[in-house]
């Protein structure tokens, strides 16, 4: 926990083909945390369009971030194009190595992973990318919110609002937490049970693996060629 | 169920001062229906800011808007200054008799009432709004997802996502909803038991109210003077 009367700079790295409840999930919840700023940030202080092709824009470029007590990685598709960005990773690490608290939702994991920031972390993502995180160094946990030191992990995409609220209860205390959570009626009842690999139906499963296919295929090649850069000895179960 | 061949318009209303996961949670969900397209509408298209800052700009004006299949309807505080607009109220009014679906989320169920289409309608909004539901003409109903005829209601913030599934579900069948749901991995898990004031540490629930308590009451002389237009008897209980 931070004393009360420490203010707190928290912000969320944009971009486009973000998937947008990665960083709008967090955001309901981290707007929340009293005595907290929260700001958006990303490459230019452009409109940028999540996956499905809602604007979202930023409240400032990267370069014009304060030091962050608290940096949010939300994930999606477009993090692909930056996993080899030099000034996204720059500033990724740079504010990483300042903040009290980092937050990393679905495959903002291997945008944080391709910053060299995962070796040795216990870490999850998405389903979908899961087997990934070992390219990066990370020791993959398959569970739906992982803590490793100061870092909060977020598996896929709803996961956001769950971490978002653990992270909210390391900052402030279970009873701020709380109260966030009443005020934004977090009650969650899914009328199915199909929101993970394992209980969803497979014929579900096999189409929206299928779905996803190439856009796998794209990341493992990606994962596969900074592993080499990054120096990392894939384990043989993820090869 | 509509013919998966059959293309559908999604519109959802947006306004300066919403609270920006009534209408991100349901996007979420509502862009990945096969065969549909999915836009943000608004009084003028510029960009506006959510309750706690968010910046989200609409697609187009509500002038420009087609005729929707689905209209979606989220709260916040900023539907408060809409409660007696008239631009406003006859675009949902218009859209409401020609859609196959109306989505109300949070507090846009007041703004529906409002325009004062939920006379004799079963209802649910945000737990701090739910005593205003009969000024209305509403039947309240205390569920996280109230389903009456063709209209679909979701109660507080993040009920948008149960009740976004749920209008998947009714457009495309269960199975399409069902892998939407594992595409955005909604399987929750909240870290505290605080979603609802029966819930809710006592303490806890004191604390939120008293926070809204300005908007509570504000909220409550604009459904009384609306009462009044719209000609209900409010019974005696909601007086």
């Amino acid at each position: 926990m931070i004393p009360a009367e420490t203010h707190l700079q928290i912000g969320s790295l944009l971009f486009e083909g973000v998937d947008q409840i990665d960083l709008t999930g967090p955001f309901e919840v981290l707007s929340r945390i009293p005595n907290a700023t929260c700001r958006i940030y990303a490459k230019t202080a452009e409109p940028v369009r999540d996956l499905r092709g809602l604007r979202l824009t930023p409240d400032a470029a990267l370069a014009d971030a304060p030091p962050l007590d608290v940096l949010h990685v939300p994930g999606g598709f477009g993090q692909e194009a930056l996993m080899e960005d030099a000034t996204v990773l720059d500033w990724i690490r740079r504010q990483v190595a300042g903040a009290h608290s980092v937050f990393s939702v679905c495959t903002g994991a291997l945008l944080c992973g391709a910053a060299g920031l995962l070796k040795g972390r216990r870490a999850t993502t998405h389903w979908s990318s899961f087997h990934l995180l070992p390219f990066f160094g990370a020791i993959p946990v398959n569970e739906r919110v992982v803590v490793d030191g100061n870092w909060i992990f977020a598996a896929g995409v709803t996961a956001g609002i769950d971490g978002a609220l653990r992270l909210a209860a390391e900052l402030r205390g279970d009873d701020a937490a709380r109260a966030i959570q009443l005020q934004i009626a977090y009650a969650p009842e899914p009328p199915f049970d199909s929101g993970t690999p394992e209980s969803a139906p497979a014929a579900i499963l096999e189409q929206v693996r299928r779905s996803v296919q190439g856009i796998t295929a794209q990341r493992e090649a990606t994962a596969r060629r900074l592993a080499a850069r990054l120096g990392i000895a894939v384990p043989l179960a993820a090869r």
